[in-house]
């Protein structure tokens, strides 16, 4: 047994050595202030995170039907209880002289460390789990090692527990004695008011400090309004909120309006990296806008007019000295830190374009790069729906897919959506949903493949295909209007025979 | 990094050669016939659990008001998502010459592996899961390592998908490649039938089997039909039932009855302990029928006369060697073992009280033990309630707590249940609801305490305080007997109208 306590103690200097990167609980309060330091000076900070469970199954399907408010209210139902438990972080710090970011990249293992009556009760999904055990996720870390964090209700519960006195009835139950170095010792009766009048209420300030935990970062992040960096983050935002904030808002625009309040300047690499290959020569356009993917593309000095001036982008390198960073790969530090490298080539990307002559003749400012994708700040991707982004600060765009079909079947036949969309796989990716037991509405990804659908089934003997157009073809709809019709219709008569009684 | 991996590779094999008794994903196959036989060899099994959660929060509480249906119910709608993740199992095997129990114990790491549409989402309770990390559990033995289980549900849609082959549709995301040496491959059109037709369909059946993994091992409890031992086992039974069974019935008695026909003789110890607490002399009664207590009970060789022929309980030597009960402490192995090792003195306790002078003279046999306490099968303790257990074999006894008392306010104040709660804690544990605003029921955990309440408010300024008679005291009551009186005398009326109208 001795034996194997010191291979773990070996094991875990090791460790410890490789990934000073890594905050836990034991670390978090001596590493705060550097980490304070470094978002407050930093020109963007880029984050990531691991959730403990995203369903995939059916019942939480991107569909390419899908609003801002569906996705939002389809994404609500399905996170309420799942946990962000890594988050990666990385502050950037340009350094004009040398042309060069510096970065600094944190991870932080997040836990919902019971205490009083806060015991937080999340979700788990299997494929999730499994999903990070691929990528080496140290669950331990996350329950021995994770940093606490409140949301502001949970604050003010804990709060006024403190304040009543209620933590110490249950005190065995309720402090994590080797969490911290507090002595419990029973008082007598007076001495807790006297002990209290002499030093304040110092314990039931450290308690809170404690167990705010990983929620001051995320005060820090939301009171320095730096630009946000995230890469397809739109999931991400709705944990980050609901986790370390509030329970989401059940209005879609509410919770587009207090995100923006919250952190006033977005950028998704994924949606700014669509916008790239839209200006890019064909050549020169990415395969792939796979976070990974596209961090290599930059990495590789791809797209040609980025190469001028290019500045730097390094890891400070004290933090990450012996890193691999293959075994580094999903996880939330590191992906952290590649997306904020992939937004600042595309800053300098489109910097270049900006400036023109002068990006070829002096390295840009950071100034410069950051505000030359400002035109793309909070518009954040969303996955296989009806429109491209969503626009926190403001209205979404309108939908970026072609126009719904109508399948109807001709004759005596009903027909199923399970049918349509079967039948129209092989075109392209789909979706479809039932309008009555005639007609099947299909949501097509690409125009080409709407009119490819479209000119097969021109005279097709069993199925009609047709663009839709709600207000013809729906029936509950037309049903809608003709008895609004009738309804009024019917007032009429009614206050024309009133008066006849009269 | 090199250096990190072996270092790794070789604490593995130290914790390996620790601990035999611990089935893994990766020894279930090669394990699972001989524990197969120690099930059906066995004369009685014990079993433990640990959960991902139990929620203590204030919504769960167990009540002094609850009977076996209310306490089912309170339960099910906190346990519906939690699982077992680990798994106590020990058989026991009677050897009369040596006058000995020889025990197998077994501790199963269980993870709902992920597999086609079966993508399990279940809770977890952050007090829970810092329990466990108090006494050591590895987390991530149970991701990394945990055997699958299917329910019955789950088995019937893994079955059909496998027969439609969609599990191949996605394979990526489906097989585990690295569980298990499945060689996939991509065949070309027709290929799949000719294999298919050579081979059976051998790998449908062996992914199936994979995934049902533990679920056998339930089964294999279920067919056995052996007595199963558990210390106060009414939740684990909830849970198991839930987990590797179905979902739980809503009606409490169909629940009883499906346990009972899964699993006919069961024991609890520690109900089994109230009753031999009741026949011992009070300087032999245990002072904490906690289980760990329990067991330095017994194993310190208290309870005088249990000392006569008391048969030795060992762990069978291979599976334990090298072991140290300390850090075994709420291992469900480890208190499989030690709660069979209590059933088994308490079955020697009993039995040598039933045969008398002949436990004086000769060993006695493990059907002698077991029948010694045939009386108590099938009850299961119930903490905290109005009743003491739940009797999966029939009805469930009268409560065993003293009669409700109704605390009423007198003159105009109301009154709450919280007043109350606090104004009685200081005479014992007790439970408290509103009756209506002026009344409050209360629910006393013992009989003299329920005395002394009644006699120092019998001249109480301000409360009233007596026996509760739900008939004369409750106005709901009152109020439908009432309204049922009025209601049948506007029948007669009516109907007397009718007649005279006639």
């Amino acid at each position: 047994m001795i034996q194997l306590l010191k291979m773990n103690a070996i094991l875990e200097n090791i460790k410890n050595n490789l990934s000073n990167y890594h905050i836990l609980n034991s670390n978090f309060r001596e590493r705060y202030n550097e980490i304070e330091e470094n978002i407050k000076s930093a020109v963007v900070i880029s984050i990531d995170s691991e959730f403990s469970g995203l369903s995939f199954a059916s019942k939480f399907k991107n569909s390419l039907f899908h609003r801002g408010p569906d996705r939002y209210e389809v994404i609500k139902k399905n996170v309420d209880n799942f946990l962000i438990i890594e988050f990666g972080l990385t502050t950037f710090h340009f350094n004009r002289d040398e042309n060069k970011y510096e970065a600094h990249m944190y991870n932080f293992f997040i836990f919902p460390r019971p205490i009083a009556s806060v015991d937080t009760k999340f979700a788990c999904q299997a494929s999730s789990l499994q999903f990070l055990s691929k990528c080496s996720f140290d669950f331990n870390k996350f329950v021995y090692e994770g940093i606490p964090y409140l949301n502001e209700e949970q604050e003010r519960v804990l709060r006024s527990e403190l304040v009543e006195g209620k933590l110490f009835q249950q005190v065995e139950r309720n402090v994590a004695f080797d969490d911290e170095k507090i002595i419990v010792r029973k008082v007598v009766a007076g001495e807790r008011e006297e002990l209290i009048s002499i030093n304040g209420n110092y314990l039931e300030r450290d308690i809170l400090d404690y167990f705010l935990g990983f929620t001051k970062i995320f005060r820090l992040l939301v009171s320095s309004k730096k630009p946000i960096v995230g890469h397809n983050l739109f999931i991400d935002l709705m944990i980050l909120y609901n986790q370390f904030y509030e329970p989401l808002p059940d209005n879609y625009s509410v919770f587009k309006k207090k995100i923006n309040t919250l952190f006033p300047k977005i950028y998704d690499t994924k949606y700014i990296s669509y916008e790239l290959r839209k200006v890019l020569k064909k050549e020169d356009a990415w395969e792939s806008n796979m976070l990974l993917d596209l961090y290599n593309y930059f990495a590789e000095g791809r797209g040609r007019e980025s190469n001028l001036y290019r500045p730097d982008v390094k890891l400070w390198k004290q933090s990450v000295d012996q890193l691999d960073p293959d075994i580094l790969v999903h996880e939330a530090g590191w992906d952290s830190y590649i997306c904020g490298y992939c937004f600042l080539q595309l800053g300098h990307y489109f910097a270049s374009a900006t400036y023109g002559l002068d990006a070829y003749r002096r390295p840009l400012t950071s100034t410069e790069h950051i505000n030359s994708v400002a035109k793309f700040a909070n518009k954040v991707n969303v996955v296989r729906a009806s429109i491209g982004y969503v626009n926190f600060a403001g209205d979404d765009p309108p939908s970026n897919r072609p126009q719904i079909l109508l399948v109807k079947v001709k004759g005596n036949c009903s027909i199923s959506s399970l049918e349509v969309a079967e039948m129209l796989a092989k075109y392209c990716s789909v979706d479809t949903k039932p309008l009555n037991n005639k007609s099947v509405l299909v949501a097509v990804s690409n125009f080409s493949c709407a009119r490819q659908i479209l000119r097969d089934f021109l005279k097709h003997e069993k199925y009609r295909v047709s663009l839709y157009h709600p207000f013809r073809d729906s029936t509950i709809i037309r049903g809608v209007l003709w008895s609004g019709l009738l309804i009024s219709g019917g007032l009429c008569i009614g206050a024309f025979i009133q008066k006849l009684l009269k």
